[in-house]
């Protein structure tokens, strides 16, 4: 069960022979599940946003490399892996920014080597990869409740949480990541109460976010994000929480478009500015924000709004989907092995099992 | 003509008899006016947003109470001077925040006891009005030119402008504030480049600054009102320059809400912020931005984009129209008369002319 509380759809579904992946483009209005067959099928649900959000894409990418195991027939050993690799870089290539898609295609890779290592044939390799990705699954779930535990302690009560984007059940094989926390405050007796930022272009505040939280009864509103710094002005945000798509080993935070210039002004309004997200999405590979490739989106998302022109035909659009936090404007990263504070090198360092580290 | 390239349709346009209102909400789809023979008609047309932007709906506002001059009939001069100031509380309670509204209705009311005082009777009452509401009227779109030249030296070659909402031929009677000092320096034959915030939620910059600047020739590319901070992290915006809705004593603005975030951030790039603004908007009678009243708009502007839900039902929003940039963000203030810098109480003494001064 992904939700709890049972009220939120999982956004992947594993049928011991498909994938099944909520479509997220068509919430709130539909729930529709697409069925993938194949990884081909898996990444192309992660690049047309069906499925979003860095820790669920991780987790997809592993069941599509079960996918690309049960396709293998009876191919050897070698032949196997090469074909898993390729796999692999489909998967990886599908966006370049969340490094968690990253990390799973490693890990099911290492799982494949260790299977294939031991001699047991194509069915107990495609075996290992379905336990590989039920632990990927599993684990994602468990460092969601594990965030939310160690953020209990950063939000007071009663609070007033801004957060942007979506980082809840829909985005997690658990509560979420940022939205996890608020779950969390909430389900323990916190008067908890929401800003929810819109998120233009592609909408996932409006639509995934403020649903997720009106299924799970907690209070909130929904605000254009050019209103969020008048939330600040007036004083009614008590601490940012948002979730992240990389973070540099320096603690630069790469995540959606608007995350940074709420960090400019949370600190500029004297605001906590929290970045909760799994270890998966350290990467300590990656020296500084500056070394994070940043995807650019299609200009029909900013010059239309799900589907009904806003703009002159033929109007040129900016549309990158992320933005990058220095980490000099983040109070702290929330993982699920403890609250990471500055200088993150050391923290994330003591935290340890990040990845790429020594 | 209200645009001196003939490209871009009069937001309002007198007939002797009544004031057609370019409807803006439908824009750019399609080009209507509206009709407005009566006063009610006008403050309608203000507050539905047909009509939007300080300049212009001070304009409407002139014309309103021309039209209201025209229904008096033969009334006494006590009588019609009483329906005059009925029709003027009409239309100043239209929208709350612009402050031109309110000042237009003073000084057609000043008008309207001038030529009563002299006895020239009902007809030489109206014919007095219309040449004061046609005097408004040209001498904002004078004060356009005004402000575009005084603008010059801040704007370098080439220029990479980010703006916000509109501000432009639509909602003065000229080339527009902030817009117009964009349009007078690519005339001039400066390199210009316009960012564009789409401006959530009623998607002026979309829908009006785009078009504009498209019929205009000036080269420009549409955002998401938070990726502005995006464009300023890669070092592509030069300066910021926005309209205003009410300039208070001391230098803070009201305007368009998202206005603030980006003072914000021009503060920590050291991008300069520049506010075009005739001497019309400021208003000495407002001590400091705290005193500014911020309209609330409707939650379905936020809920829905032109029409289209984007959030689940009943899903609760907060849409204040404006925010208030405090004095000290603010690196300049252009105005028809000239450049004013920090204080503001002093240059705007300098200057001279401003609302309520003494």
């Amino acid at each position: 069960v992904t939700d709890p509380l049972g009220a939120i759809p999982p956004p992947v579904r594993w049928d011991g022979e498909a994938l099944h992946v909520l479509d997220q483009r068509a919430l709130p209005e539909r729930t529709t599940y697409l069925t993938c067959r194949t990884t081909g099928e898996v990444a192309r649900a992660i690049r047309s946003l069906a499925l979003r959000g860095a820790p669920i894409i991780g987790v997809a990418a592993a069941w599509g490399l079960a996918l690309a195991a049960a396709e293998l027939g009876g191919a050897r050993a070698a032949a196997a892996l090469e074909e898993l690799e390729r796999a692999g870089a489909d998967l990886r290539a599908a966006r370049p920014t969340a490094v968690n898609l990253g990390w799973a295609v490693d890990r099911m890779l290492a799982a494949a080597r260790a299977a294939s290592g031991s001699g047991g044939g194509a069915s107990s390799l495609r075996r290992a990869l379905v336990d590989e990705a039920r632990r990927i699954e599993r684990e994602d779930r468990e460092a969601c409740e594990a965030m939310a535990a160690a953020a209990a302690e950063l939000v007071p009560d009663p609070a007033e949480i801004l957060t942007h984007c979506n980082t809840g059940a829909l985005c997690t094989a658990g509560i979420g990541t940022a939205l996890g926390v608020v779950v969390g405050a909430h389900r323990s007796g916190k008067r908890v109460h929401v800003w929810v930022d819109e998120t233009r272009p592609v909408l996932q505040g409006a639509r995934l976010t403020a649903w997720e939280l009106r299924l799970l009864g907690v209070p909130m509103t929904l605000i254009p994000d050019a209103a969020a710094a008048s939330a600040m002005a007036v004083g009614r945000v008590d601490l940012v929480a948002v979730g992240a798509d990389r973070i540099a080993a320096n603690g630069d935070v790469a995540n959606k478009v608007g995350t940074y210039p709420l960090a400019v002004l949370a600190r500029r309004h004297g605001v906590p500015f929290y970045v909760v997200a799994p270890t998966s999405t350290v990467d300590r590979s990656t020296p500084t924000g500056a070394d994070i490739p940043i995807e650019q989106r299609p200009q029909l998302e900013v010059t239309a709004v799900l589907g009904t022109p806003v703009a002159p035909e033929g109007t040129p659009a900016w549309n990158p989907a992320f933005d990058v936090t220095p980490a000099e404007l983040v109070t702290a990263i929330v993982t699920e092995r403890g609250v990471a504070r500055p200088p993150y090198e050391r923290s994330f360092g003591v935290l340890g099992g990040a990845r790429g580290a020594a």
